[in-house]
């Protein structure tokens, strides 16, 4: 499938709001590519499915992790997370993505994991700071984002867990752990 | 040795604001035990012994840590957390206590942990709001404590978590779990 065929069938699967976020992460993913590194194609290839689960029905959602059977947790966890894992689920049985660290890309874009690859490290932080988003602290991790890609993605995380607690919802494990192994890993640098 | 002698010899490791500490830890289980129930000579057992190796050297908190062989990955996380476990250390071979509920309260009197059984619970909250705590929110947790011991202790984990973010400091993995934990169960009751 080429470039435009694949983003009308995912543009398909989704509202007109939830494509123009995506676009908002191409275009944000982008950026991050030209000042840090990486593949702009595999970048833009993850970014482009990520939320392609994301309107889903949920039970839809649950079984394709049910069936990938790696990632049975998330289904104890907050639904919000499940697009992701969902939507790795679909990149590769829908559109033959075998790219493994694209799949990644694509499955922690919302929890973050620990020993994120610069790849997921592009595309979770774009998906935070897209222009489309305005929680409060967007701006503060914008500008980060122009020094430090760890720094911003830190920034993300702490806003997150602040945001979880605030509501009294559970915090994923993973984006804990995500949190643990960046501030390890700017202490040894 | 009797409660007398056993008081003497844990206030001969610490200083005497340490001390005043356990003492004032040991007139809130006391309370919590009233309100909620409980063995009131387990608790404060536990209570005497819960910082009996918080002025340790490090290396000895290390050493009895490694001894102990079960909680190896605290030694990768924050020194504050060593003392408890190495505590449960000194309850068990210097001072004899075999009952695992009182060795445990001891060992997850800062970290906390999913589970927490009854006894746990009052310990890890005396230590956080008797008379002599003074952080920002602890009047708070007080008012709650007298409402229901699990709401107190979801707050008192909340705090410490919004603290280490403030801080910058990683969050103890255990911490995080003992907190989802409570949310889960608060959801189920």
């Amino acid at each position: 499938m080429d470039r435009k065929a694949l983003m009308e069938s995912v543009q398909a699967q989704m509202s007109s709001r939830r494509w123009y976020h995506t676009e908002g992460v191409m275009s944000t993913a982008a950026d991050l590519v030209k000042r840090y590194g990486g593949d702009p194609e595999q970048a833009e290839l993850a970014v482009i499915l990520h939320d392609v689960a994301k309107q889903w029905p949920v039970e839809k959602m649950a079984e394709a992790i049910r069936e990938e059977g790696e990632y049975l947790e998330v289904l104890d966890h907050d639904k919000e997370l499940w697009h992701a894992y969902a939507g790795a689920y679909a990149a590769r049985r829908d559109y033959g993505i075998t790219d493994p660290q694209v799949l990644d890309a694509i499955r922690f874009h919302t929890s973050g994991r620990p020993g994120m690859s610069h790849l997921e490290k592009i595309v979770w932080l774009a998906d935070l700071i897209e222009p489309g988003r305005s929680f409060p602290l967007v701006s503060d991790i914008r500008e980060l984002a122009e020094q430090s890609l760890e720094k911003a993605i830190l920034a993300g995380l702490d806003t997150t867990i602040l945001f979880l607690i605030e509501k009294g919802k559970r915090i994923y494990p993973l984006t804990l752990l995500a949190r643990n192994n960046l501030i390890l890993k700017e202490a040894e640098a």
